[in-house]
């Protein structure tokens, strides 16, 4: 990335770099977990760290197609840490697997990302209608990207709060 | 906003999107607590909400002079919600300090940023030298916002900890 770029090429390097930046403190705090750690709960009663972990690792799936990038990678996580809750009856996957489908998901999707042309950020989501776009262009890709993050970003905040008490945190 | 216009307003237009409604949630969510709720920890032994909710509103004042908008509107809240930890021996805001504060800083904020050219929204921020930001030219204000939103939303996502539980977050 040189200075001499577009400006808009510099501002998709600036969000695929937030993301980047987010997605590797993630990905470094969890898989530096044991499965046992994994089980420790963020606050009393509530989630579990392999539950929060999996939630934004489900929802970073989802966008494969909300940005047209194909469909999910792992159909069935969504059941596991979306649409039901932590604890619930079924099934759900190993830290081994988590971190596997993890890799996968973050590897495939910043590929995607990074084959886009600015044009082709801005075209709209598949969740917005061709009518609906005219009316409202924000509803594009680089919006999802941009909001995605902060979700996964808030997910994060809760999950260090299950590790020893940072004073100022 | 129209489709329309150029690529990279496009993109400025979405990364304010992000931040107000990343602001516009913390905003509602904390101008509901009584006084009495916002001194609830987030989880036992854990920061009070209103140290969490002072915490960004200092962050966000630190922007001011990081982008080069200006000095910090309320330089004494640095003190009292970055540099110490909830509980220190040192006077903090009241709830009703503290919102006229995250109002005001909210409020310039944006008018700041809205008030950028393209152009001025990707030079250098000022903790980077200008020698440094010819080799690094992401260290910049678009830069800068994104990553703050994010640190923002990461806070927010302890925050709500506080409320009863959503069986799925």
């Amino acid at each position: 990335m040189q200075a001499s770029e577009s400006l808009e090429t510099r501002m998709i390097d600036s969000a695929l770099r937030a993301w980047r930046s987010n997605a590797d403190r993630i990905d470094k705090f969890f898989a530096a977990l044991s499965p046992e750690q994994l089980e420790q709960e963020i606050a009393p009663g509530r989630n579990r760290l392999i539950y929060l972990w999996g939630h934004i690792a489900a929802l970073n799936d989802g966008l494969f197609p909300l940005v047209g990038l194909g469909p999910r990678l792992y159909p069935e996580i969504e059941a596991m840490f979306i649409t039901n809750p932590d604890r619930a009856a079924i099934a759900i996957y190993s830290a081994e697997q988590l971190k596997q489908a993890w890799d996968q998901i973050n590897e495939k999707l910043l590929a995607g990302f990074s084959g886009w042309s600015p044009a082709e950020w801005l075209e709209r989501h598949t969740a917005v209608s061709a009518e609906d776009f005219l009316r409202e262009p924000h509803r594009n890709r680089y919006t999802v990207v941009l909001s995605r993050n902060t979700h996964m970003a808030s997910h994060f905040g809760q999950a260090i709060l299950a590790m020893p008490r940072d004073p100022k945190l």
